[in-house]
């Protein structure tokens, strides 16, 4: 039997900067330009959380999709929607909040509260132009 | 030589209601929620219809964009568009029309219709914020 | 002292069907086509809400985005989304919903709700291609 | 002879914080909710630029969207982009940053550059389902 | 009584280039830049005709967006759908085709073919980013 | 380690004709279609350049962005970007410039450019409902 993926679009607005701790201001400024703002700078994230596995014949429903957005929301809105996120999360107390790092947290923390039959891979508009995807 | 894909995109409009005649109305409105309106909702389903193999070095063309559309409307969007997927599409006389099921139903159609040297993979849009993709 | 308008948009996924209960059967499938339909179709439906008015100085605000929200929820959202307009919504009772139709009677419910002070107008979307804007 | 409209997208990416400072942390807390974070948040502001004149008969142009884009990026982007509203931009450091105050400024650096013979009007984004225009 | 408009979209794609022949070939290249490449370039334009007049109270319609959809095919996308406009569209023989001068020529073409009770009012899309609006 | 996939959007807007010269004029006009006019037509194609690769954990970054926009922008927007893909580019001079072959040259040119550790994956909009993906 052929696996089926959903796709759950969610939203969130945050506030971050690009700076490694153990570069010179200098090599900071050249290597990340004006991402590198020691006042930060912000978008609209876009998020997609892609599930697959098998569709249940019974309920017809992968996955409940409600299920699925209180679990985003849960896990990555209310912590990251409005936020700081060099700031005001926690994971990004030691990570430089790049995209590429950005999802990785969100992969970790939909990872564990999702069931383990079905596989995981997100989505993360930084901007309409800059995508990334985790795991490729 | 490399693979390609084309993908075709479509649209229709259908009314639908979510609902398992094995289970009692309560189970039913508990488990679906406004999607088991017994009077129906609807939506505007966006379809993406993709088609993958070797391109034709003759003509430039993995397959005609226009003949993958006339299958695509003669299959789905003729069965499917202004209609009320319960009640007026035989394929869901006994299976709820959920997206997992719709985009299966789809894929069936367009499957017997489509040279078998091509691989076929659907992504089906209910709303912007859900969608689902079959085969994963 | 120019004003300026606020916009908001929603979203709502209702089944309908157009039918003049004074015209024949024929000459309704004639007229409206598979809108016609007797078992409905259905949208999803984006909703745009214009204010218009004086910003107020103090808070920087022309109203508060999740106030217009809130009164766009109740007065349309919990009336219109998951439901059938033709069976479900009284306003539509003894009124066709053609897309002119139910603009009016959203513009209706979101002025008595709203400020005298502001300037109301709505754009509401039936597919992406078909628009209604009222007041023109 | 009939006017005619151009309109010019662009695009910048900022931080910002809704604050009044004449109001206790309380009451700032209350009235703004989240996006009175004192770290701020941030987002993808897309900027349609509206210019309304008549068309010239030589050029075919109402006005050279190059030369127009050329005044927003020197006026808006540069400013803004990747900029703390509140902390980076002259222009906030005695007004709230909300859409309505930020499209205002907009309105004045662009206005004061553009050939009086011009109409202006301005539509600012802040998010997909937030958005603000001015003058009305 | 209130004026409601309605709006439909369409799409075109044609090459074009933009000239004039009373100006110096240096003229037309300094002044036009890439877009005066004699050998054309092209783009997907997309159009939205907006109608604005009294819904008519029995059939619950401005206009019957089938035949207003209609009227556009016939006048716009047949004479400039996969054309050249300088070359094979006689409205642009002698005029410049920038998108200030195909909205007049497309406006012109659907006023004689609308009921003159309607008021018409063009939106062109030359890019997402180059957008006209005629008459303003 | 899993791998991370960044995408980066560009644009052009070009002028093509589909033409084989090794078959009759009314071969291609009947293959063709509308595609074929002697004159070309053209479009806003939107591209997506997918890198695939592990992050470098020192950055944060899988590839710096503005580097994959800069060599996007001098290996394919300055060859292709409003010009005539038939006429201005050599690539084409004996490759009909379908979408299926237009995206394989994309993918040679950059493919040239990126540092080989990286997988690359490329999907061409010719417009909204027609898109190539290469290699599958």
């Amino acid at each position: 039997m052929n696996k089926t993926t959903v796709i759950r679009k969610e939203h969130f607005n945050s506030a971050h900067r690009l700076h490694n701790p153990n570069w010179s201001d200098e090599k900071n400024l050249s290597f990340y330009g004006k991402c590198n703002n020691p006042n930060f700078h912000g978008h609209n994230y876009d998020l997609e959380v892609m599930v697959t596995g098998e569709v249940d014949m019974e309920s017809g429903y992968l996955i409940d999709m409600k299920v699925l957005s209180d679990i985003i929301k849960e896990e990555v809105l209310d912590a990251f929607d409005h936020k700081n996120l060099n700031l005001d999360v926690p994971d990004f107390k030691n990570l430089n909040p790049t995209a590429e790092n950005i999802i990785v947290v969100i992969y970790k923390k939909l990872r564990k509260k999702l069931n383990p039959k079905f596989e995981l891979k997100i989505k993360l508009y930084e901007t309409e132009r800059n995508i990334v995807v985790y795991p490729a």
